[in-house]
């Protein structure tokens, strides 16, 4: 158990670089805590030259990532490449194939391939572990593993992406509408010049279908995750909203429905007065709900160099010291099947937004429209008079409702000749 | 590995009967995650016959818990008795020299003798966890010593005291006095009939040893924490703190200075825009700071039947799963020297509140003694005048000011003619 535990390094990004700088830096303490040195030995990347602030001279090079899953002086592989399909996948095969122990930071590959991967691993007897893929300031995969691991779990839930969470946050201290904040946000670095992937949730929804895996013992189905961004949220429900006691937040959510298992990702109202309510700017934060231990959150950085790298540490130390766990908390062959809920019958309280021109009989239409969809309003807000020819809000809380009824009516509401914008909703969660 | 693992139970009470609770109403999800059956084959408590909710007739009885501990029948042992000292030592000890883990929720155990019984599981290599004696519903022993393994800690810090918490919490909302909360937690069963084991921090240090020894990888010292309570928090504190933009919690505090270890229990202000300042009620809170993962915060039920148990279930699962660990992260015989670092030369601004009688020169007195002790002052507030004969409260602010030079000044000031009681202080805790 005193022999160096041999890594191979695949990817040298922020990741993969950081992750190189905390093994210099934290050698010794990782050797006492895992019982063994360790040391990369090999790395590989697209670009040898680039000055990546860490000398990797010394460690054998491969211009092929596969060939460093395969080389025999490699006893882990360390994937940190990203990306579903092409050569992060390639790399982790092989390295099974070899009986290799993988650790990998990718969300986008396990969302995906997840329970093939691990199938593979267990075949192999390999382990595959992913502490970096959620929230890596935050040692979720763990915790759901292993550490809550007596737990039945109703709902898990979270806010997985930093960048939604910086925008939203910003939105709500400055008053600003999406689109001011998210420029600021590209110009900081905190947003990517494509964002799409961030603010329209599939991040977040990638991280979530690993979520539910480890809760629910099932296998990762990424297809059956529900997914809206945040691009349509508006100032003006961001006011709304604190008006109404409530905050607006990404969330990802997994719950075990009388229906199957529901995923979705989307913009929440939650109480303002919730701890998760507080989890600001680009932190993350998930709350698991077991039938033994209630309620419990974890909050930390979600991505960065330093807590990726950390996560990263984790599983590599927690492979020093010979600890084994099944990917995704019980061996794939017994994985509980996945029914997944549909999104139609989600249920809960709506908030839902219209912008109307403020004529005779408006709120008499769309009171028609909701009574025939059996839908019953705990609260309405209809405020100020506007210049003729010009809109103004009209808000509503609704009663528990089913999304398939909420969907009808907002379609039958956008047909309305005096409403003068598409109907925006946004669910309410009860936390 | 799929031959069952068989428990003995010491001790029945409020946690060791929810422990029995989750492993009938869990067996299934339990065995499925650790990879075999969890059976418990022997109990031990101090009365047989009392209903604890659940049935223990299948289970062989002891009526002494040492003699289970030394049952051959039993492969694991659970001490859920309590205590520092008396039966729960000799039955850890017994068991670890039968070479029997032992997963304890034992958190004064753990405090007083936690160095020795690590090394003597070392000595006869059998696991010793406890992840249920410190705030049971965080995982906050395994992400220490496993999830956060590549950090090394400037500070570790929480809220460990369910107790103090929610009595805090009662005077932040109610505005009540002290005394008048605890009367009635009391009655609610939140409070001890004798409640200075949690009111007076010994509870709360008690896991403060244990988290100092598992993020600074050094022997458990208790004797060099240093403790203070909530009795002298009073109404007038707390609208104070809010008044200043802070909230009052007790915390307990790890940290690495230029002096050693600091270890100390004790009412802080901090800011209330900061996340630990929200976590309310009974509810505990640690938040590891660490090199690479930056902050990171674990909030969850710190006690009760149910989080207990779970902490307990989790640790149970580690041991069928054959995941092992040292029980403070590192060998006992690779601890790093333990150096304490004295309370006197802790250094932070203050907060100070006197009650004086509203006569001339007061505050050039006052302001005299904290001149002499080289403390300056960033902000006063004095305000209102009393009835002569009457006493108004002045409240300062300090700048960084260290420990001794304070307790000096507010001796000195405690003995002026014009202060009519015992100067009280609250030291501010920067997060």
């Amino acid at each position: 158990m005193t022999a160096p535990l041999a890594l191979g390094v695949a990817g040298l990004g922020t990741v993969g670089a950081g992750f190189l700088r905390l093994l210099a830096e934290q050698s010794e303490v990782m050797a006492r805590r895992a019982g063994r040195p360790i040391q990369v030995v090999a790395v590989s990347a697209r670009d040898r030259m680039r000055d990546r602030g860490t000398d990797i001279s010394a460690f054998r090079w491969h211009d092929d990532p596969v060939a460093l899953a395969a080389d025999p002086a490699v006893a882990v592989v360390v994937e940190l490449i990203g990306g579903a399909d092409g050569v992060a996948k390639t790399v982790c095969e092989t390295a099974i194939a070899n009986g290799k122990p993988v650790v990998t930071a990718n969300k986008a590959l396990l969302a995906i391939h997840g329970a093939d991967l691990a199938k593979r691993a267990e075949a192999a007897k390999v382990p595959l572990y992913f502490e970096a893929a959620v929230a890596g300031g935050v040692p979720i995969v763990k915790a759901l593993r292993e550490g809550l691991a007596g737990n039945s779990f109703r709902r898990v839930f979270g806010i997985l992406n930093g960048t939604s969470n910086y925008i939203l946050t910003q939105m709500q201290e400055s008053g600003r509408d999406f689109q001011s904040v998210l420029d600021e946000a590209q110009g900081l670095g905190y947003a990517e010049a494509d964002p799409s992937f961030d603010i329209d949730g599939v991040d977040a929804a990638h991280k979530l279908a690993i979520l539910t895996s480890l809760a629910f013992n099932c296998p990762v189905d990424f297809s059956a995750v529900h997914v809206e961004g945040i691009r349509h949220v508006s100032a003006l429900d961001i006011a709304f909203a604190r008006e109404l006691g409530y905050r607006i937040k990404l969330l990802a959510i997994t719950q075990a429905t009388a229906n199957g298992i529901a995923q979705r990702v989307h913009p929440c109202m939650i109480d303002a007065e919730s701890p998760i309510a507080h989890v600001d700017g680009v932190f993350n934060a998930v709350v698991a709900e077991g039938n033994f231990v209630d309620r419990t959150m974890f909050v930390g950085r979600g991505a960065g160099a330093g807590p990726t790298a950390s996560a990263v540490a984790a599983d590599i130390v927690d492979l020093a010291a010979a600890r084994q766990a099944p990917p995704f908390g019980v061996p794939a062959s017994k994985f509980g099947r996945f029914e997944a809920a549909p999104m139609d019958r989600h249920r809960g309280p709506y908030y839902v937004r219209l912008m109307v021109y403020d004529r005779p009989g408006v709120i008499a239409d769309i009171a028609a429209v909701l009574r025939d969809e059996r839908i019953s309003i705990e609260s309405l807000i209809q405020r100020g008079r506007a210049a003729p020819g010009q809109a103004v809000p009209v808000v509503m809380i609704t009663h528990e409702t089913e999304e398939a009824a909420m969907v009808k009516a907002l379609e039958k509401i956008g047909h309305l000749a005096t409403v003068c914008e598409r109907p925006r909703m946004i669910r309410i969660e009860g936390l």
